[in-house]
């Protein structure tokens, strides 16, 4: 068994060859440029774990776990495009060291790059890992599309932002899950077990995501604190407190929300008393919780020796302590 | 076997079910408008065309072939932004229409769309499909970066052009082709053959395009001529011109294209009356019938009873008599 240590540098290590080069350069370089920069390689991580639950021989899944970090990728280069974001991981995005012409046709290549990667599996698995990974692509695309469209709305409603939430972020990690197993052979309702334990993890990761933009430790989280809400992004944090404020409180946050002058520092600070005040930490904690008790209910039922469940395990323990 | 307009109406039947269709339906009516607004659906067509010289029953491949349509489609979307273009077949394109951040997202669920609705087909036959259809996918990115890199540049050679729109434009028609041979069952030297077809097919086309926007019938042509040397587009009639020209009237072409105020009617019969004292025409001609030449070899030696081949021929002898 691999441990996590291993898988990551395996990950890089391939990641290092940049096989997807190739004329013309100018094509290329920003996919090397966003896939060279880190962050946590969570979701092929997910693919050889899930692999590594049934088999050793992970070197025959690396290529196609490679895919779908370069997929991910993709999608951060359209994301930064339509977000008009300034920085990706502290660097600027392809887009502004670029252009937003660049950042289109190399995501659109990068697009391309992973499913040729992603392929790279044995005949018998090829149309389901085909139809699976479309189904997870599309998903992320009408992710993203909510995500958008509730920007622009006042009245999302926490169903409906778990929704947003599940497509655009936790479905790719559950599918990354469901891949590994796919590859590995793993009986059918092993691989949609987790895919279902995934999806819960996703969530989890997410409300973590949101949470920590709040109550984060800023040299820890990697970002600075109360971004979200300087920007007003509807994230859970902010769509609960709409629900659970009494009308003055409301009105107070509205009156935040809609400020367009405002010193940032101080914005921060009185939303996150408002926060405070309505228990909102409390009520995030309770959704994290919930769904990590979800997918550790998932993950008992996986009938594979529980020392090679231990990894997954510590994961859930991780989320469910980072929030403190 | 089947004509040419059972092929269109058979295309245009299966397109208008909309089976792309989903929520959110603001993530696919982009899709919707653009496929629906017509078009020669020239790309299907010659998939079923391909089959067709093999098979009769095209039911079979039509969902493959349509996957091909909403592939073209998905690049235009995204062409049309990168080009900052107002119209497609005379209506806005998606980002007037609506924005660039929808023809962005729009068009990355049509691609994911295509790939789904390409791999209909009988299981050995999915790998290269997808294979071949990634190839194709990766070779329009290509030419679409060489095309703005183009752009940039005063040097571009005759040979740089032809490469560039074999990419952009010929290997997808040639990819068609041979998608619709390959699910036909065609032995391997065939739907190779009928691919290099197509490909000389497609630079025959793509030359005939650049030569239409300049000698074409404004009827016929449905654009309006002239509309490349408006813009300064590096076209084959340009790159020519660049290259015939003596040195006098090189600075007066270039006189022209760096003009910043001008009355377009003048522009376009000034740089005319350059190309006619230089002989594009008959250079172009001279070109597009050097194409049309190899693919009629390449027609010629395949092995189906001829009657099969009479639409292939005809759209030869189509596009080298409406040169005239």
């Amino acid at each position: 068994m691999y441990t996590l240590n291993d898988l990551r540098e395996i990950i890089t290590k391939e990641l290092e060859k940049k096989e997807y080069m190739q004329e013309p350069y100018s094509l290329f370089e920003p996919i090397q440029y966003i896939l060279e920069d880190g962050g946590k390689r969570l979701r092929p991580m997910l693919t050889l774990m899930a692999y590594n639950l049934y088999r050793e021989d992970i070197e025959k899944v690396l290529k196609s776990a490679i895919g779908i970090e370069i997929f991910h990728n993709y999608t951060l280069l359209h994301d930064d495009v339509m977000d008009d974001a300034e920085l990706r991981r502290g660097r600027p995005t392809v887009h502004k060291k670029w252009n937003s012409n660049v950042a289109i046709l190399s995501g659109d290549a990068a697009a391309i790059m992973a499913y040729k990667s992603i392929e790279h599996c044995e005949d018998k698995y090829l149309r389901r890992a085909i139809d699976f990974f479309n189904q997870v692509a599309l998903d992320v695309c009408k992710g993203q599309q909510y995500d958008m469209v509730f920007e622009t709305r006042n009245d999302v409603t926490e169903e409906e932002y778990i929704h947003m939430i599940y497509l655009k972020t936790a479905v790719l990690l559950a599918g990354s899950l469901r891949h590994g197993a796919l590859l590995a052979g793993a009986p059918e309702h092993e691989y949609k077990a987790l895919y279902d334990f995934g999806g819960y993890l996703g969530l989890a990761f997410q409300l973590q995501d949101d949470y920590l933009d709040v109550y984060g430790d800023v040299a820890e989280f990697g970002k600075n604190i109360g971004g979200d809400i300087v920007a007003n992004k509807k994230t859970y944090m902010l769509i609960k407190a709409l629900e659970l404020a009494d009308p003055a409180t409301k009105e107070e946050l509205w009156g935040w929300i809609e400020k367009k002058d405002f010193d940032h520092k101080e914005k921060v600070e009185a939303v996150t008393r408002i926060y405070d005040r309505l228990g909102i930490k409390e009520v995030a904690f309770a959704a994290i919780d919930k769904y990590l008790e979800k997918s550790r209910e998932i993950l008992d039922k996986i009938e594979v020796p529980a020392e090679r469940k231990v990894d997954f395990y510590e994961m859930l323990d991780e989320i469910g302590s980072r929030k403190k």
